[in-house]
């Protein structure tokens, strides 16, 4: 992502060193940290511990991972993929980038297997850039339809963190945003903070300010009172996996503000690359939730009076926490999916009509 | 509240040194810590920085806060009442306890004044007692119907903190778990933990816990994911205030919670006293909206690893923050108003049947 005169990626691959790079996502906001990833090992990990998120960047760190695991000749492919889709159970493409990979190697002899992973691999990075970029277009002209009509500055509201940073360039829910303000439009975007990991306080409100977008950063209890109020024209969140039948998974409180958004006739946009849709999916009841540590509800993570980073638990000792991941919200509540091909209706026929877009693109 | 072998108070008046004795509800869950107050700044303080909170509890607070200023001199009664309404914007029982004084007052010589305001505020602490002990009951006659009729352990989701901490005695969206509990129903509490201030993880889970009553914390954004899997039977929530046609302000995001079950088919209750009523009200957008300070967004408090009590900023330097106190949940969304007096339609026809009950009580 270009910012003023600098360019920040989320993951970046170094040729010369042959490592991969990563902004530690797990140091955001209070510092910018890189690492180095050149294992399998290492590559889960960075995706378990969320130093990588967003569903995007984790199936182009999985392919990557894949090509060390065949660079070390650590385990048989297979077991490799195995391995990485158990790193997180339910963004979609995870699986779609390995059983992409394994496609394209099935068809290269095993010594080539090494290298031609890692093309694989650099190809996704470089397509989910294009991608998100025509996302923002696609994006783009749903936001200048609404500033048109309402001739004012527009509030967006975003859940969770879909920007750059969960991707290789743009963002997803973000992307049509940066569009809209290289292109002019004044937006104010309001940032739930989202718990348990705070996605939008400490990713989504630092990737704004670094990209001069004004922001207030909410708690997730907020967003459906200033829907209540009209202080919000448009909700823009990403997608972990979208079924067949146009129900979007995205991180857990979604389907809330969905909720808000139609009871205040307010749009409600997913953004997503078509690699998150599960078209085997037939609706969002099936798609496995994943339950994630109950001390990331019980412990959070700042910065104390001194700038020393911290933890600390807000519940009483002793107290049980859930934390279900993600939740569902039904194609009922989507105004329309914002993907790289264009805007698709959240409905089985919708999906429909995106999948013969694709099957004619690929003809 | 009485709890195995102990008795505890949210707030009690110490009749022989002549002040009120107070559980600073900042410090919890980390230590209970009890304070002394006896003037009206002190009364002041800690309404405004939430020493004391929960609608029913600043009601006698204020109440009590009037008793000191007369007993101090310190400024004419009219000046004290409107030094005290300017505390909490939201809460009606800061008006309703202030203009039952007033009145009570006027009928005595100001000589005798700081007397009878006393006398007041022991009255409306002991009522309030009464009357949530009735809503236990009333709300007990809801869980019952909903156990007999399910034949399983009950889940009920509450947000926020309406519990014995929030008012005289037994609460009042808690007392009739409390209730519950003592009659033998098997049940089982989420708590959400109800950003930005937590009182749901910080007061009702310790509160729940000391009863002994099994609970969950969850962040606010997974309570509709919970009621999509069928794992909510019962929303149980208080109230701040609650207008003649039914709209019920309560902790900002219950608007949500209210929301997601009804596009479950959950019922949802709010658990409130008469004096939270605002008959006044025609509906809930005329009450005005507390916004409060942007650091309860950007600063959490608890304990660190040592055990040591810490505040942590967890989004980037300089981000804007927005801190709507309550939302206004409309009366369509709300199963029943769980008062003293019984269970009511959330509608002008239910307050209506409830201030003809009263009427009747009254004669």
């Amino acid at each position: 992502m270009h910012i003023n005169d600098r360019t920040l990626h989320a993951i970046e691959w170094i040729a010369q060193e042959g490592h991969l790079r990563i902004i530690d996502q797990t140091a955001l906001p209070h510092s910018l940290r890189y690492r180095e990833i050149s294992s399998l090992a290492e590559a889960c990990t960075a995706i378990e511990t969320m130093q990588v998120r967003g569903a995007p960047l984790i199936g182009i760190t999985a392919a990557f991972g894949l090509h060390f695991a065949l660079r070390q000749a650590a385990m048989p492919m297979e077991q490799a993929c195995e391995r990485l889709m158990a790193t997180r159970p339910t963004a979609v493409n995870l699986r779609w980038a390995l059983t992409r990979a394994q496609a394209d190697l099935r068809r290269v002899p095993v010594s080539g297997r090494a290298e031609a992973a890692l093309q694989t691999a650099r190809q996704l990075l470089q397509e989910d850039a294009l991608a998100c970029g025509a996302i923002g277009d696609h994006g783009l002209t749903v936001i200048r339809e609404l500033y048109a009509r309402l001739g004012r500055p527009l509030n967006i509201l975003t859940h969770c963190n879909a920007g750059w940073l969960a991707t290789a360039d743009w963002g997803t829910a973000l992307a049509p945003i940066y569009k809209a303000q290289r292109a002019g439009i004044p937006l104010h975007v309001w940032v739930d903070e989202t718990r348990p990991r705070n996605q939008g306080a400490a990713l989504t409100a630092w990737e704004l300010q670094q990209a001069g977008v004004a922001c207030t950063v909410i708690v997730d209890n907020a967003g459906g009172h200033l829907m209540q109020q009209g202080s919000v024209d448009l909700c823009l969140v990403g997608s972990d996996r979208t079924t067949a039948s146009g129900d979007v998974c995205n991180k857990i409180g979604t389907y809330l503000k969905a909720l808000a958004a139609h009871d205040n006739g307010i749009p409600f946009f997913a953004a997503l690359p078509v690699s998150t849709i599960d078209f085997t999916m037939a609706d969002g009841s099936q798609i496995p939730i994943e339950e994630r540590a109950a001390d990331e509800v019980r412990w959070l993570e700042g910065v104390d009076d001194e700038g020393r980073l911290t933890r600390i638990r807000v519940t009483p000792e002793g107290t049980k926490a859930g934390n279900p991941a993600f939740d569902v919200t039904p194609g009922r509540l989507v105004s329309g999916l914002i993907t790289e091909h264009g805007v698709f209706d959240a409905t089985p026929q919708g999906l429909a009509d995106l999948q013969a877009a694709l099957g004619a693109t690929a003809a």
